[in-house]
């Protein structure tokens, strides 16, 4: 059991905090049990080491240590004071994996014929970006992508509020958003603006061919440029006094009015 | 300009980011312009003061400072620093109002007849809690209630995510879940627990008629007992590998697909 919060490898694991460290090593840290064991399930041999508190190991025996062995990853005991200064939050639930970023080409991903994809620009906040990673997987969304300037997807606060969505579908981070655009154009994706003042109602908007929505940063929305690029701009109404919904909560109704189209064929969930 | 961080003032309008101060004297703080501007639009006379730097108060004219004359409100100039110092975030962004909370009755707003309201039990992120209050404003919804055992709807974090929300439609705080369920079927409004093991779909759901949706706390959901209470137990699909929705995002999902029956008397968005 390692007990020392100060050792050598507790304090390489607490740098994955900090974004140039977990892009020179290429790997990230997940914290709690659920996120864990989705990490596990799904993406095994991206996991390179797990670590328990002697309680933990007991607990999730079923959910994450035997998958875990099953899949050759390694496991350590360590004390409840050493995860704790591992992770990003004062109580990581007994347990933490660090994981190597595995990222699929977006060619890859485009050729499988995604029937609904995400793309997020210039999304700032981690928990934003966190809960539409969340949404799209509950939708059924094929796929995430992530342009350059927006918020590390491999942050912990970011991988927490994805709640092991991450591990899910294909997150595709630090991509140009002009070039992405082109890119789904070519494999013949519709791009949807989401934004608040586009002429389409959600209601009226064409979702029965492949299609990607395409959502701007928290406080400026989509540049006019992005905006004119897309083939076509889908409001989500706003019936009492409100100004405006939140980023997480548009790109949510937008993906699950696509779900709700693909499950009926007419209504929007 | 008041220029002293440390004044008395300064201190007793700081410490209304605690609870009991906040219940104690029946104020809290709004931070920023846009809550400011909708507290002074909306509820005029339930502001007892507004403190703006300089700059925003040449900026805020025509927004703020002038309407809140119209309505009586005392206007003060005071200097970023002091404005910091008042409040929970770092930058306000130039404004700060000190509002008093008016809670109307419950049984006032359900005489109102209202269409569609929403119950929030145990809620404990201020972020959802404001989230939804934010969700249920766009949704046009009449009305959301609160628990007791919930967090506080005026705590600083709660009131910056309603994005003026909070001004827009009667929230109503502290309420006894088994006993607000009852008055609400005295009112001839169905509830409908939104719960993921749900046996309807939301889809199927029966929002035809008067309705409140009812959610329960982040980690536990509602309770056996409540949910056996409720009319109908709703669910919102998830398609993906997803567990759940996170609260906030299902209630935005059964909120708009009330509105969405409404508008249309089908579709749900």
């Amino acid at each position: 059991v390692l007990t020392n919060p100060r050792a050598d490898r507790v304090r390489s694991i607490r740098a994955l905090s900090k974004r140039p460290v977990r892009e020179r090593t290429g790997r990230f840290v997940v914290e709690g049990p659920q996120g864990v064991r989705e990490a596990v399930r799904w993406t095994g041999g991206q996991v390179r080491e797990v670590y328990l508190t002697p309680e933990a190991s007991v607990r999730y025996q079923a959910d994450i240590v035997a998958p875990a062995r099953a899949v050759g990853v390694v496991l350590h005991e360590a004390s409840p004071e050493v995860l704790a200064a591992m992770s990003d939050t004062e109580t990581p639930q007994g347990v933490v994996a660090v994981v190597s970023r595995v990222v699929p080409a977006l060619g890859e991903v485009l050729s499988t014929r995604p029937r609904c994809v995400v793309l997020l620009v210039e999304v700032r906040d981690p928990g934003n970006a966190g809960t539409v990673i969340r949404a799209a997987d509950a939708a059924g969304a094929d796929a995430v992508l992530v342009s350059t300037g927006s918020v590390d997807v491999y942050a912990p606060k970011t991988v927490r509020s994805t709640a092991g969505s991450l591990f899910h579908l294909p997150v595709i981070p630090d991509l140009d958003p002009v070039a992405t655009l082109r890119t789904l154009a070519a494999h013949e994706i519709r791009t949807l603006a989401a934004d608040g003042s586009g002429e389409t109602q959600l209601r009226d908007a064409h979702l029965s061919v492949p299609h990607c929505w395409v959502t701007g940063n928290e406080a400026r929305g989509l540049s006019e440029d992005l905006l004119l690029r897309c083939d076509d701009q889908v409001r989500v109404p706003v019936y009492g006094k409100a100004e405006s919904l939140n980023l997480a909560m548009a790109a949510t109704l937008c993906l699950y009015a696509s779900a709700g189209r693909r499950a009926s064929g007419a209504s929007a969930l």
